[in-house]
């Protein structure tokens, strides 16, 4: 007797279990430490010292029934102003207090802008591959998502068909960069361009369109490499962070949006997403996390740990013969399958006890993600299983494919 | 540029910010001391120190990675079976782990609910006086909100009304004992009616009717009063929790629901508020919070000072020739309007420095709402101006009321 929508988001579901459930199973049948489990992006650094330490400080000098209690649904003013200051300092912004909303995780804060956005049929476009639960997100305020085809010779936005598909009833625009599941950051110029065309079409139909980053793996960037922060190239941008990565306290659920002065009626997206804050039950971001973060801003997750592991995948892969983009930030390597129907890759890895995740589940078949935020044995005991895979495909040893060179 | 249905939205939610920045305004002319805000609902007793002693230990503890890190949507299975247990134990329910969906507060529960349960058009039965958020959580998922009129000689639920409301299109009712805003438990006697109505409905139109309880105020319960566990007398019941008032919690947003075996369609309605909690961006209960509160489940806030505030408040009220039920439960008192406008009464009100809501805002006009979760002071404080008040109104010093004689 559930909602019918329910009905096949349970089933969708379900494969996804099936899964988790699969490798379960295998790791009974075969010992954990046999089993390559690249399916799961769960952080598995421990986070910094420093926020266990605020935490307890918190409990011990700050007020317990302010610390435990309700606040402004879009989160206490200190912490607020706290995290614009810091944003100003890194990226050279100029955001108040009042721009930012505490929010249960990224995922929270989408949620609650969909939900301050969206009027029934509106459309909201976004980049494959994409993280699939957008779909969901969008479907709960009954938008409609627009997938823009992917570009796979450099996993950069293809906006050329972007162009083509904005309409007069699209309101928002979905990017992750650094991208799930690619590991690839969108590039200084992409952005850019990607703004004029959003310019341009905001003129053309007399609408606004808001650009929504999705920004999580934002401190998980490798080599040194900038993620362009996107609210100093277009007017409409609204950034949803989380310190579910950049801290791993992904179960904690808090993050925030930044929704800047510059958004076309932003006095009034502000209270609409306080509002939603409120009524869709998130009510507020947990307190005593918020006050947490508010402490940590300048601490970060060991990422040397997660660089280590990138690149003994991606040389390990290399080697083997396999295609992909290097990638420059997250903890997702995007692998190009030897076979055009990636699910018999897929199936063919689990003999070799490595899971992986098919590309369609990001509307991008032909290709598989490894999530590589696993131990460093992992990735060394894994690779046996690659050589044969590739073996098994015919693939050159050390050979370059046709998209890992950079 | 925000969705119309936020608009009228984010007009209802000015009325109540303007509300506390009046009681500001007051507190900054007058001085804090002098004005006397029962308006909100925050609790403001601290948490048990048993709260803070589990947080800092499970630090210590427990593996940091798996602290705050991501689990199973439904929650932590451990913390799910010694929540389970605890039930158990004190009222003789036989439920499992499996039972438990842990969740963002009561908030988010019934937000997954009714996004598991609703199909658009779909109807919710509510008994007046309500909490008015109520409205919100089923029109997100275009549900339609039904009120049942309320009976003002005793504030238990209009059953006679009730029964005549159901229809084929009823999905769910929703009740909330201790209940805001009255503080009246729903007896054992109103709850047993309650259940046989729904199953002669339910059999009369071959439908499930979910009855989804909303107890945030169950261990408020005043001179060892009993609430009655709802699951043990109707087999399609829904409890949403929240430790919120029972540990005084309400900004960590952490509760649960349960979803007992005896539901129809168990499995699949469990399953779905699994997706459910997921893809509204919850993703899970704040993971940290899940763990201390599995560590306090015999631990609770102090009931004796919210006791004491209501024994000052009826008695005072009760002196002046006001007319009310004595609250059992919660921590709110609904005061008899001594005009018909109780909007007139409430703006008589601040006069004397008093806030109260209109009873307009839970469906029950001619009343007002007074939440004596504030300082034992502001109630004596109140107090002459509570005398001023019944003199202006011509009430007779400690006359009984037609409602205060419980």
């Amino acid at each position: 007797m559930i909602a019918e929508k329910m009905k096949s988001l349970v089933k969708g579901s379900s494969a996804i279990r099936a899964m988790f459930e699969e490798g379960k199973r295998m790791a009974a049948l075969y010992g954990a430490q046999n089993v390559y489990d690249f399916s799961l992006g769960n952080p598995n650094v421990a986070a910094p010292k420093a926020v266990n330490e605020a935490i307890c400080q918190i409990l011990k000098e700050e007020d317990p029934v302010e610390v435990h209690g309700y606040m402004n649904n879009s989160g206490y003013e200190d912490v607020r102003e706290a995290i614009a200051a810091s944003l100003n300092r890194r990226f050279g912004t100029s955001f108040t207090g009042d721009a930012i909303v505490m929010t249960v995780g990224a995922a929270g804060g989408l949620n609650v802008m969909f939900k301050t956005l969206l009027n029934p049929g509106e459309e909201v476009l976004v980049f494959a591959p994409f993280f699939g639960e957008y779909r969901s997100y969008v479907d709960n305020y009954e938008g409609v998502l627009k997938v823009v085809p992917p570009q796979t010779e450099t996993f950069q936005p293809n906006l050329k068909a972007f162009g083509e598909m904005i309409t007069e009833k699209t309101k928002a625009v979905i990017i992750n960069t650094p991208n799930n599941p690619t590991g690839v950051i969108y590039s200084e110029d992409t952005i850019k361009e990607m703004a004029r065309i959003l310019e341009e079409k905001e003129s053309q139909f007399g609408s606004s369109i808001y650009l929504i980053s999705d920004e999580p793996y934002r401190e998980l960037a490798y080599d040194g490499a900038q993620v362009p922060y996107l609210t100093k190239y277009y007017h409409n941008t609204v950034v949803g962070y989380s310190y579910s990565k950049s801290l791993s306290l992904p179960g904690e659920r808090i993050g925030y949006l930044v929704l800047p002065d510059e958004l076309d009626d932003a006095e009034e997206v502000r209270g609409a997403a306080n509002v939603a804050t409120r009524i869709l039950g998130f009510v507020n971001a947990p307190s005593l996390m918020q006050r947490a973060v508010a402490r940590c801003l300048d601490e970060q997750v060991d990422l040397e740990f997660y660089d280590r592991n990138r690149k003994a995948l991606c040389e390990g892969l290399k080697k083997c013969g396999f295609s992909f983009i290097w990638p420059q930030g997250a903890f997702y390597l995007f692998l190009k399958s030897p076979v055009e129907d990636e699910k018999e890759f897929c199936e063919k890895g689990k003999e070799y006890h490595i899971l992986m995740v098919p590309g369609s589940s990001f509307a991008c078949p032909g290709y598989v993600r490894l999530a590589y935020c696993v131990s460093y044995e992992t990735i060394q005991g894994a690779m046996p299983g690659f050589e044969k895979l590739a073996q098994d495909y015919g693939l050159k040893s050390n050979g370059a494919g046709r998209t890992d060179e950079n």
